[in-house]
């Protein structure tokens, strides 16, 4: 389909059955995934009325019909200004107005409760309110009981059914006794990978040229990523975890916070000697090393290394999957388990659509 | 809490703020545990109208109220008289009106869309529609162009949330590739105990005991139900497929299918000869073997017993847990997979109210 082409049919097919308007912040790796899924049968009943990258935004239909909208809101776009997208979407005749959050800023995050206030529905990807400061997480429980929804699918496990499984099975009075699993994709493979024969630097340079890490490594490392995910999971089961009490054991040496990326990169191997350590250790009880988040059922949230035994779920794991077992009340023999790819432009962007459309 | 005092609890909770009245059929073993569920917090919205045996129905709001109602009905009930159930919800002021379908009469089950149709909601744990003739799976989605919602998540994995993922995924243009598990508790356990050093027919003997199969086990090792609960799957993935288009290799061999049930337990050592062979020939592989449901994108459905090999996630699974591995054009490196118990009364039930609670 060329670009007239496309805008006809998407400009004509919105103007007829719109029934959900949709202001886009955060064009990246996941908001552009989203633009595409926006093109597709599925979104048929979806409108974007206005998007935003960091410094740009764009609220003109024939322009936001337009494939190559990402390069077109730098050229083309006017300055960032939220009022004015807020506009777009009151201007819509849709009786559903959605805005996504798509970034990771916590400037927009902090405004979350604000528009669901206002009744817009919110759904995000960006993790930084639920999974943030205690007293946003209230003023978004606060802004709930009104009209606007919140859709969070995309926060925790890329879209995987767990926050909305968490919920239901809460609903229905069932008890969370124990949460444990690998929430990160990246540290899912790095410890399915390392078994003692090649040092654990060289699988993360590979884990980063695979595109598995961020660019500078620590941002997984240092589990931080992970702890937000297990508050957002905590918050949701019923603790109101303040984000300091989650204990955090990153796998980055003190010596080696303060660095500039380039230089922690030279610095890698100082990792090894430590962790091949623990894993001989592990190995030695006959254990694995996995870096696992936990929560006990006094709310007890902790992020780190962990020794388990190859009977162990987490044991179990392959390539960058996520995994996430609870245990309630309920599900006591065994866990709820729920597993796979928790991370990707494609599943991330999908979530958002899920959530975009359950609003409808 | 006492009788008196529950009802009397019940009663007034009921009074000032249902928002939902339902009619309970089928107070067996899943309808019993569901009656328990109703007289905890979270079922507080709701309100019992009516409930019924095969034999007997209640519809007078004192009994209903007291605990015991599953031996009350026999001593105090009406006759079975589904027009008098319906009409005692009509009477209710609930603005939501729901029919929990907790037997597995094929008969109720052919009620379901006229029900649907009449603007009833429908929440179900028995698999007779959607899994029976694919002309009652047609009169179904007929009957939900309506405003009646079908609940249907107790009907496959008693509640595992893997109908509302395959429904979700689908609604985002997710197509399904494969789907592939294990949906059967009894055989689940039976197989994954199963190393050829027990023959089949004692652990299947302590499977019975346990509760973990039918009292006369053909029930499960035929694997009709989990035939009907591959076409519930492969139906809302989109495949229209008729009710004799599985293709099932059960384990019953054909000299011991008519026997009665007593002489059949007698000669359960018919079994053992031939699993052990398979067994044997799938160990030489280092392979396993596991009672598999597979379904493909051309629609093609199999149950029966298959070789995994040691990677496989149906290799890695415990207890009498099901699982269900769904490939989609999105989950396309590493299938997302769902797992845990997948049958009992108690998260049966809580799959029934968590699908009357989302109707509220
Ligand atoms: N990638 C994944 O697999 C994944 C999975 C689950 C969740 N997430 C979450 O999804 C979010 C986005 O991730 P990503 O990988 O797409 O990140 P990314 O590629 O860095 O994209 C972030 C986007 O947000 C934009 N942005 C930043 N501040 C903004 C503002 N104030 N107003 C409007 N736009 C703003 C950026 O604008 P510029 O283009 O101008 O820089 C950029 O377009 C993050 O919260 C991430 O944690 C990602
Ligand atoms: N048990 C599980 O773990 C599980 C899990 C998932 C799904 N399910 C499904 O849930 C359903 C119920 O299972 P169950 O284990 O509870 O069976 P059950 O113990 O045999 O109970 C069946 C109930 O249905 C009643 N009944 C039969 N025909 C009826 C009719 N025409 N009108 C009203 N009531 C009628 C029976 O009445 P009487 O008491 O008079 O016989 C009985 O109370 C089945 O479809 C089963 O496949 C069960």
């Amino acid at each position: 389909m060329n670009a007239v082409l496309a805008e006809h049919t998407i400009h004509a097919r919105g103007a007829a059955t719109s029934a959900t308007a949709i202001v886009l912040l955060g064009t990246g790796v996941v908001g552009g995934a989203l633009l595409k899924l926006l093109n597709t049968d599925a979104a048929r009943s979806l409108r974007l009325v206005g998007a935003a990258n960091s410094r740009r935004q764009q609220t003109d239909p024939q322009r936001l019909a337009r494939r190559g909208l990402r390069d077109q809101l730098n050229q083309h776009g006017a300055p960032r200004d939220n009022a004015s997208l807020l506009a777009a979407l009151d201007a819509s005749e849709a009786p559903t107005k959605v805005i996504v959050d798509a970034t990771a800023s916590a400037m927009l995050a902090a405004r979350h409760a604000e528009w669901l206030a206002h009744g817009y529905h919110v759904v995000t990807a960006n993790k930084a309110l639920a999974g943030g400061e205690l007293s946003g997480w209230r003023a978004l429980q606060a802004a709930l009981n009104g009209s606007g929804r919140y859709g969070d699918s995309a926060t925790v496990g890329a879209g995987l059914p767990v926050l909305s499984t968490l919920r239901r099975l809460r609903a229905c009075g069932d008890h969370l006794l124990a949460l444990e699993g690998v929430f990160s994709g990246s540290l899912s493979w790095l410890f399915n990978q390392y078994d003692g024969s090649r040092p654990f630097s060289e699988l993360l340079r590979e884990a980063r040229r695979l595109g598995y890490t961020e660019p500078d490594p620590r941002s997984d490392l240092s589990g931080e990523d992970v702890a937000r995910k297990l508050l957002i999971l905590a918050r949701n089961a019923g603790f109101s975890l303040g984000s300091d009490e989650v204990q955090v054991e990153g796998l980055v040496p003190e010596a080696l916070r303060s660095l500039d990326a380039d230089t922690f990169l030279a610095r890698l191997g100082e990792l090894d000697a430590p962790l091949a350590a623990r894993h001989a250790e592990a190995a030695s009880r006959g254990c694995v090393l996995r870096f696992l988040a936990r929560l006990n059922q006094r709310g007890l949230a902790r992020v780190g290394l962990a020794e388990v035994p190859l009977t162990h779920p987490a044991a179990r794991l392959y390539g960058t999957d996520n995994q996430f077992a609870l245990t309630t009340t309920r599900y006591n023999t065994q866990p709820l388990v729920i597993q796979g790819p928790g991370a990707g432009p494609e599943v991330t962007a999908q979530a958002l659509l899920g959530d975009v459309l359950a609003l409808g």
